[in-house]
Formats: C-alpha cells, sequence, structure tokens
C-alpha cells in the first residue's frame, strides 16, 4: 500500500505527531481537527474497512480509543468525547486505511454535528429493513 | 438505572426492533435514523461514558457493530458505514447509556456530516495538546 498516507505515517516515511504507539496501534494528532486535540487511532497494518479488520485489530483500536478519550478528558478539560469511524466515501471516509477518530467537545465548542433524523414511512418499513438485518446475522 | 430507556428496553420494558441479541449485547433499529437502516448496538448492563464502559464489553460492541457493519452493506447493500459512539452532552449524546450507531450509507443518500476541519495556529499549539495527551498514556 505504497500510496497509503497512514501506511507511510505507520513506516515514519511521513512525519506525524505521535502521541501512543504499540506494536499494532499508531495514535497521533489529527491536523484538520474537528476541536482541537482531535487525534486518530489506527492499526500499523494497512486494513479496510471495519469488515475487512480482523477482530483482535479492531478491539484494540477502540480500547486504545478509550484509553486516549480519558486523556482528553484528564489532560485537555474534556466534558465529552465523539468516537467516529468511518467507511467508504459514501460514508465520508477520506483515507482508506481503518482508522478511529477521538474527538474531545466541550460545552459550548460551537459544533454541532448535523445529526438529521429522519422518520419511518409506518413501523412496516421499518420492520422489513430489520427483517434484512436479521437474515444476514 | 430505572429512568434510563436504554435500560428499560434490555429489561424488555419498552419495545424495540431487536435485530440481534446475546447475553450482553443487544442490537436494534433506531426509530430517528440518520440514513434508514440505522442500528444502535447497546450494553444490556448500564455502563457511561465509554471511559467507564469494561474493556470486554467495549470491545464486544464494537466485534457486534463490525457485523451490522457487514449486515448493512450484505442486506441493505450499503457502500459506507459510520460507526459513532458519543460520550456526553457536550458530544451531542442524548441517552446516557453507552450505545454505538451503526449508520448504513449509499452514494448519492443526501447525507454530508458537518466535518468542518479546523486548522492550529501553528505547529507549537497542536505540540503542546500532543504533550498533555502523552502525560497521561
Amino acid at each position: 500500500m505504497r500510496e497509503c498516507i497512514f501506511c507511510k505515517i505507520a513506516a515514519e516515511e511521513i512525519p506525524a505527531t505521535v502521541i501512543y504507539e504499540d506494536e499494532e496501534v499508531l495514535v497521533f494528532m489529527d491536523i484538520g481537527p474537528i476541536i482541537k486535540g482531535h487525534a486518530l487511532v489506527i492499526s500499523k497494518k494497512h486494513y479496510d474497512p471495519i469488515t475487512e479488520t480482523p477482530d483482535d485489530i479492531l478491539a484494540k483500536l477502540h480500547l486504545v480509543a478509550k484509553r486516549i478519550a480519558q486523556a482528553q478528558m484528564n489532560g485537555l478539560g474534556a466534558d465529552g468525547v465523539n468516537i467516529v469511524q468511518n467507511n467508504g466515501t459514501a460514508a465520508g471516509q477520506e483515507v482508506s486505511h481503518i482508522h478511529v477518530h477521538v474527538i474531545p467537545r466541550f460545552n459550548n465548542d460551537g459544533h454541532h454535528w448535523n445529526w438529521n433524523a429522519k422518520k419511518y414511512d409506518d413501523f412496516e418499513e421499518m420492520k422489513k429493513l430489520a427483517d434484512k438485518l436479521r437474515k444476514q446475522l
């Protein structure tokens, strides 16, 4: 994955401001933060999307994200944290290498997600989608 | 946690359209979907926020979320998936019981997250925040 920017960061071919590292995971500062202090937790090895990421790596990414969230609360005084993991350009993913955004949030930080909740036409519509999902599980 | 709506759903005191259940985790349809097919993965036991959630439960929630993401791709034809876990009202969390949003995304589904990336004033500003985070790890 020579052209993957996160692979290059993991290989230290591109610099990043690293805050945590172990054998499988790297955490560095997002240079385009939603809120300052925003960190990215990535797998050192290239996987994408979530469905192609091994269970142990996926679990590890989120356990490290939990530690980063705690660090944002304790170290930056964050009041809350968003954990976001996007898959696919349809979902807004910009780098095709699994990564977890850990975004510190502060009361009155001025950011409000456009959480535009929709409604189902009726219960039947929701039930049909639920049936389709259940069949895959 | 008698007043927690997700605890009541887990206790079957409030109905929900369940698509998956095991001893620790429950998955049901979000009745206010960002995109239709949006599911919520919750812990049956009450934990909140992420930093108070045991590691094994947090890992489990995300491994189940992975399965739901695959089901959305295979069963609904989703092109992508957002995995979102909000902590605190500052982060937009509405129900104070840990839950993972699994949101199916389709090319041209009309939703675009307001991913308003900011910039640091300079490298020093980012480095100072990184130092504060690193000290907590």
